[in-house]
């Protein structure tokens, strides 16, 4: 069996870009094939795997008939042009884990309490099909799935197909679950500034998602004069920079805003455009920051519509609260960084993670290794194979307490 | 035979929009079904119809063996959800003034010594395949036929294969022109403005069309902090309000600016965008005015890249110079507007129409009827059906004249 360096570089294989990425936006034929190696894997390695109506892929070993599962895991899907690094490293981590402990297991070195399951969530980056952390968000009851089957990417194409066409549409369930753990690369420079090995996650930073939709009207690029126009580019232009200015109005780091989606239409050389649909994000720490900036940015978009006599739609779609991660579960991966002789820091996760919404319903445990330069959702995201290497050794001790120890510990 | 109003509005059912517009751009299948029919009306007409190799079709009567011809006519293709008289009223007018002339011959009325063809240009407008004017660039030479064959669409669909798709890539030659006379709608509010019915057009605005490409570097919406970014939509953001400003430093309506085409990459919620290109134009009746305004404009833009450390490509790829139309021309349009008893004035175009390209070669005359609001390029267009008619009429005894006495008016 390949060790785990060599699964975690042979999955970089599916989907690879030019530019030494990956490019596995969710239910695509390259997100099909790498869910495909892992169901092949998981079964080699002895696990039963169940795949679930939102197309999450469940492997497990039962050890404890009726006992509760210790569920570890991320996810395969992409952003386009996208690192490698991102969720597959957690996911390919889990299932070498998981194959040390069956060993422990087999030999007698590790008596179990627990059963334990490697998930693949559907659909955490939110890209081709919105809202992100779709697959953990059904399997918590966050999200109805029939809404979530329904969701269109910009062709048309629906989740239920595009799960139905990569073979990842199933009948199985969630097993029970007792504790969930996530392994992931952090996707910021923090621990690489600290010059820290692992960092145990203590909370998540509060997001609000919005849709704008700005509507003025098409016009001729050369024979409508300025006075005449309604533009929609250059009021959402306005806009865009409102929402960059306002994060510069909390203190250094405080909070981060995003302008990421930004579709114009018509989008040709010579019409004025008439509509631009733009995603933009709000993301700190201090929920009450997120509302005061929200509230702030909301106004002054009001007033950049009723200056250009544009009319601007707002929808709040997405608001993930601040939660903090259970202090016992950060004191567990502080415990196993230091039997393992690495260094550990305390942080909070700014990224959303499928830890976020299992944070919800269970104990949960999200910890990070260090990303280099914090690039991340770009193909030149990247941490090294040491580092790697260290996160594993981590996670499998977590994980070993937990299928041990299992609820006892929070 | 329908009259001429019948037919125009029969056109409109070709790539008819649910908002009361056409969207038949360059190649589509509602272009070439509207061709299909522009040549099956001029065949009835007793018409014998051309088509050369970059699909311009030429509709003539052959009164004089070797004489030169009288060209005439304008454009059937749109832009995306435009309006129905954009190109169209001129192809169709053209078409019922033609027919009109040659009843006016067969009865002995009319003594030609030139010959009369009408014309559709092929993608006037530029959306679909850059740049706008092609099928008369190439015919006057402007342009490589070559260069404009290979041009491809968003998808990859090159001109040669769209021209072959709709039956319009043909063998024949645009046959020896003695002049030009292009009617259109003024796509302004200057006629409405000062309740004339004609406008002759003088001269053209110059324009000057850029591309421009921000490269910044994707990242994580959440995860990137703010001083980390090289967000290329907040840089392109800057530049659409820096292009739409500099129209402002001018005296009001010398100038106008846009961005029509905004294209960011990746375009998802979850990722700063690392791309943008951009297409803008600057456009005055005083070349000097472009020039300057163009060398300020490039400078600012080049501090805006410098400022937020991403690259920022510039290519002028098209320069269009203000040129008078001939004197004449605009008397001869002045002439029959007076004889058919309706008020005419003098403008300059500040559009691009076929017309420029002609008047390099030929002695070119343009006419305008009036907009209603202005409004062109959007689905909401309009000009009243007198209004046609009164532009048909004048334009007929414009091509009387001008097949009569040919070169000597000029």
């Amino acid at each position: 069996m390949p060790d785990f360096l060599t699964d975690f570089h042979d999955t970089t294989t599916f989907g690879a870009t030019a530019g030494g990425g990956i490019d596995r936006q969710a239910g695509t034929p390259e997100h099909g094939a790498v869910r495909a190696w892992f169901r092949h894997r998981a079964e080699e390695l002895g696990m039963t795997v169940a795949v679930d109506a939102i197309g999450n892929q469940y492997a497990s070993y039962e050890w404890t008939p009726d006992a509760p599962h210790v569920l570890t895991g991320s996810h395969l899907d992409s952003q386009p042009l996208a690192g490698r690094f991102d969720g597959t490293y957690g996911v390919v981590a889990s299932l070498h884990a998981a194959a040390s402990l069956a060993e422990d297991v087999a030999s007698g070195r590790l008596t179990p309490t627990h059963n334990l399951t490697v998930v693949d969530w559907f659909n955490e980056e939110g890209s081709r099909f919105e809202p992100s952390l779709m697959g953990s968000s059904v399997a918590v009851g966050q999200r109805a799935l029939e809404d979530m089957l329904a969701v269109a990417d910009v062709h048309g194409v629906s989740v239920a197909s595009a799960l139905e066409s990569t073979g990842c549409r199933g009948t199985g369930a969630m097993p029970q679950v007792a504790s969930y753990v996530e392994l992931h690369i952090e996707q910021g420079r923090r621990l690489e500034r600290s010059g820290m090995q692992i960092g145990a996650v203590s909370g998540n930073w509060c997001t609000r998602k919005v849709r704008v939709t700005v509507d003025g009207e098409q016009s001729h690029t050369g024979a409508t004069l300025m006075s005449d126009r309604r533009d929609a580019l250059s009021a959402a232009s306005e806009i865009v920079l409102l929402v960059e200015r306002i994060a510069g109005e909390y203190p250094e780091d405080a909070m981060v805003t995003s302008v990421g989606q930004f579709t114009v239409g018509p989008d040709v050389p010579g019409v004025v455009p008439g509509r631009v649909q733009l995603s933009l994000d709000l993301r700190s720490l201090d929920a009450g920051t997120v509302v005061e900036a929200w509230g702030t940015l909301r106004t002054r978009i009001g007033e950049v519509g009723a200056r250009r006599n544009v009319e601007v739609g707002i929808e709040d779609f997405d608001l993930r609260e601040a939660v903090p991660f259970p202090e016992a579960g950060v004191e567990l991966t502080e415990k196993a960084a230091a039997d393992a002789g690495v260094s550990c820091m305390r942080l909070e996760t700014m990224a959303g993670h499928d830890a976020i919404s299992m944070n919800r319903v269970v104990p949960t445990v999200l910890m990070f290794v260090p990303s280099v330069g914090g690039v991340s959702h770009c193909e030149r995201e990247f941490t090294a194979d040491a580092d790697l290497v260290t996160g594993l050794e981590v996670l499998a001790r977590v994980m070993g307490q937990l299928v041990v120890d299992g609820q006892g510990l929070f």
